[in-house]
């Protein structure tokens, strides 16, 4: 059977990249063939733990990962020869070097969103332009910020509401496991350029957007929060917005009144619900807090930047593939592999 | 001389109240008379270190004061009979308490912003409504954040630019002494109802404001940072904005360019430039990353919670005993006395 | 087979509580018959979702938990009827008010370190002191952080190695999932008396230990951590001290030279693991920075508080029941079912 | 007058340099001819609105430092021409490469702790070893952990009481005006080695003092921690040991029982107390929560690392220039001129 299953390596096995192995691993069409790296320390350790086939990202690391005990199959390059496409999740800028590499081989390639839009000159979010990267040899899955901003603003613009949308992001300091100075300590330091990216970007995928983003980063380390005001295209109620929200895949609400009231509080639920590494690949939208006002939209919702692209990373791999025309079948199969929900605890009254 | 002098006393020797006691000392129109507190601890000592008069705010908190070898010169009763006017800086729902107290000594009172609105029908912000309060035996001044909102917007209003006024508050979660398990950490707590209350309160003091706020609780001490998103009346150039700013008291520049990057790099700038308690009374704007965009204008500005108000009270001090009839000459008293400035740092090219 | 299981009530589902229904529910001498509590938000909401039956706490409760769409079973009073024993895990202060309550319902009881040793004249560290607990009717498992000095020092003390041991513990401010200001920031808060409550505690479970804690409480959530300054009965070699700790069950290596460095990062360990909830079991022992010098002994370890009572209080229901007379053999029962190691990451060379 | 005065310059106007500038212009027998630094940023430009000559530390900086607007008086070549001793704070590493240079200039030089023993032969710590820096052309005052350490352990050593001493150092994890990701977040990160190398520093001042540390950086920026276990050549009572620290210098008392309970809130009151940037130069020791048992004395006490070697190096550049040959006298002048204290707030019962 694994002949008829996409043979995927992942390349670059981090914050993302772990994650995306395991998805992949979990999905019934798909093979991971491998996995590459460059480092010997206690996370690629973690993945020889699972059984994962482990090679070297480069021929210069060899060395220093068998020494370090790590059981290399090989290197990246032995890989190529029999994968069909590659989840690149190294670090920003390194993927742009590898594309060439991978062409090469005939590998098509899945980048993230630390690479820029020019080097596939097509980004990606299932649900907005999925049947576009049919075809392509490669894209890029947009970051986790731009990936919301697409999910949240499509939903609303499908629902004929979107006008302007205006967004201030609180993003994290740096990843929870960091512990070498990297953090940012008692200070909220704003981004010196407004809009920040994130927005423009989120016209990589839809031009049409009318978003502006102001960025900030704060003293916390686990995932992103957003507050938007959003300009609609008339008067509505605030059913019809929830409404356009639940129409759309990958947002789930959170309620400050079941006492979700947090990033953390958030976080905990996740690891309650028993999801792999507490994590939560939906826009965690607070529905309670949603506020309409003529034609006004204001909300909250929570990024968990680890996760939220994973999911979108999945579908990339089978779009590029081909193996799924219609973005909405490939998004529901990768949602029923990973378990992602509309609600994330059942709504008993 | 003295009797010419406004007579002040201090109740509430905290945050607040110990810098508005060393406020009002410094002005040459008004006499400290005595400060009032219940507590017996290294604050209250460190007043008596500093020559100030000390009194116990109850006659409950006589004895503990006296134990803990607090030289008392009385309580609150025997000040108010010889003040003109009492700065109530005593925790929120206190002052409520403490209205009908003042009233039957005859004593006029100015209030913070813990306090509402309905308590003296009377909020204040010197530069948008300093006359309004001439006369009048109590005032309010607004919270931090509602002092910063009506002192810019009031900018772009008398200017004629503004139309509406769209703003994210990143407020600071407890004060940075507080020790007592009062903070939160490693998260973001959104307010659960939009508009927060910020907004509003502007409007008690400018009902004309048209202003949204959403806030949320971020993962440090030492100040909030604010951002914004404008419609202005039309379309302008950069230069209009800057100049309305420019024009308006109590607002001084913050640059990125200048490596005044975050809000900790600006308190470390107020400390360098040798001010009390590193205290900064301004509103900090970021002036490099003020963007116009057509009819819409983008900001960040910094507002340092435990010193922006000071001026404020200082004013309605003034304003509600009547010896200045200008708003304008007592901001500028005010600011004189304080070293209030419109560039933190001189521009020298 | 389920009349030979131990019966089981979980009374107050919250951090440690939550862990322990898990705990046991995976016993196969077990069955958790029910869990107890009296909040109606998410956490409980989520023991629903789990398939826990939830019983109501207090009768106060059942009807806050009711009109949250909690379906209840009932009350813990219908529990106590059909159980054999229950893990007390409410707040602080609580137990001790419900000892008498258990007590005439004839049910035996597990308490947490929150309540005081004289509760129960009994305070438990399963390497210790299993047998001790047997035929009792309640016992007491001592603290996290107690739990760990029993634990390390009682290795070093079963060697003949231990004189006495000089402790700083640098706890957690508040739990990881608390938003509501309990939190401590940017800062360092020393407990006021030395020694701190621990030494004297750990001397509960074992009065010959030597032992002396000073306790300070630091700005982060997510554990504990421990330095040690140990004096030894003679001049030993390290690796007779490591072989010590390694004869010991529940305590497991960290490496720094496997990049594991810090609190945050032995943390994304457990989560890459797959344990539940990230959770560390064991004491988490830092190999390479562990230093002999002479007849002196240092060294660091983690605490993970949420969970490293949760492996005790399993044993503590057993030697309470009676059912297994051994505390090594309940030891590798508990060990077994949740998956407890000495070595995080197998050794490969 | 100004030829009877040491003509010192600082070099490296950082956290702590910038205290050095103020400390050596606020001595009578010094005269701070100027300041080099090569930054070009808010930091070098308040230096010019507190009106001290600025120079380049380098050639290469010159251009950037004009063209930002600095009006510079020439380099640090130019100043070492007409100085006679530098205070060198330039970052670590940089200051080892000046030293050749300021003696072909046969300019003195004081180094700060970031540089090794072995850079000057000479470590200095005012009241253990003044006098045996004098003749010296170069020495280096310890770092701040360091100096508090020499000045503790000097103190028992001088009362005939010190037999060895075990501290664990909890560190603040990066200054608090950075805000360029240089942070730890919501961890605690050990040093791999024990000893940390503050132990073996404080014996390159004192080679008898018989000292251990274990050090960890924490989640908070301030200043740090220390917690000591101390075995003295005799059974004492507390009083002893208090009597032998307030014999000494630079070390001042905090009060638990005064409400001054963690590292803020000792800050708060520096703050209060009107010094400027709130600076401690005091080792502050915990009185209240010192407790002797036996021969063992615990203690606590605060570090706060941005001025307390400032007072050293003010004695280090006497001590070089040889103008006074007594320690005692210098820590003395050095003390009146700062406001160094033995007791913050006056005893009043």
């Amino acid at each position: 059977m694994s002949d008829l299953k996409i043979r995927v390596v992942l390349n670059g096995y981090g914050v993302i990249g772990k994650r995306v192995a395991d998805a992949v691993a979990a999905q019934d069409d798909m093979l991971l063939v491998g996995i590459a790296d460059v480092v010997s320390d206690w996370r690629i350790k973690v993945a020889v733990e699972k059984g994962y086939p482990v090679f070297a990202s480069t021929s210069e690391a060899v060395d220093g990962m068998r020494v370090a005990g790590i059981p290399l199959r090989g290197t990246l390059d032995d890989l190529l020869e029999r994968v069909d496409v590659v989840a690149d999740c190294t670090p920003k800028g390194i993927g742009a070097k590898n594309l060439k590499h991978y062409r090469e081989h005939g590998v098509k390639a899945v980048f993230q969103g630390g690479e820029e839009h020019s080097l596939t000159e097509h980004s990606f979010v299932a649900q907005a332009n999925y049947e576009s990267a049919l075809g392509r040899d490669a894209t890029r899955v947009v970051s986790c910020n731009t990936t919301s901003i697409v999910r949240t603003l499509s939903a609303l613009k499908i629902a004929g509401l979107l006008k302007k949308a205006r967004g201030v992001l609180i993003r994290r300091a740096t990843d929870p496991w960091e512990s070498d100075h990297s953090g940012v300590m008692n200070t909220v330091v704003p981004e010196t350029t407004i809009p920040s990216h994130q927005g423009p970007d989120a016209q990589t995928v839809d031009p049409e957007l009318d978003v502006v983003t102001i960025a900030v980063v704060a003293a916390h380390t686990n995932s992103h929060l957003h507050a938007w005001s959003v300009e609609l295209t008339r008067e509505v109620t605030r059913e019809e917005v929830l409404a356009a929200f639940r129409a759309a895949p990958r947002i789930a609400f959170l309620r400050a009144s079941d006492g979700v009231v947090a990033l953390n509080s958030t976080l905990e639920l996740m690891a309650d619900l028993g999801r792999p590494r507490g994590d939560m690949w939906e826009v965690g939208l607070w529905e309670d807090s949603l506020t309409v006002k003529g034609n006004e939209l204001f909300y909250n919702y929570q990024v968990y930047n680890q996760a939220i692209v994973v999911p979108e990373t999945v579908d990339a791999i089978r779009a590029l593939y081909g193996i799924e025309r219609e973005g909405s079948k490939s998004i529901a199969r990768t949602d029923q592999a990973l378990g992602i929900v509309r609600e994330f605890i059942e709504r008993r009254k």
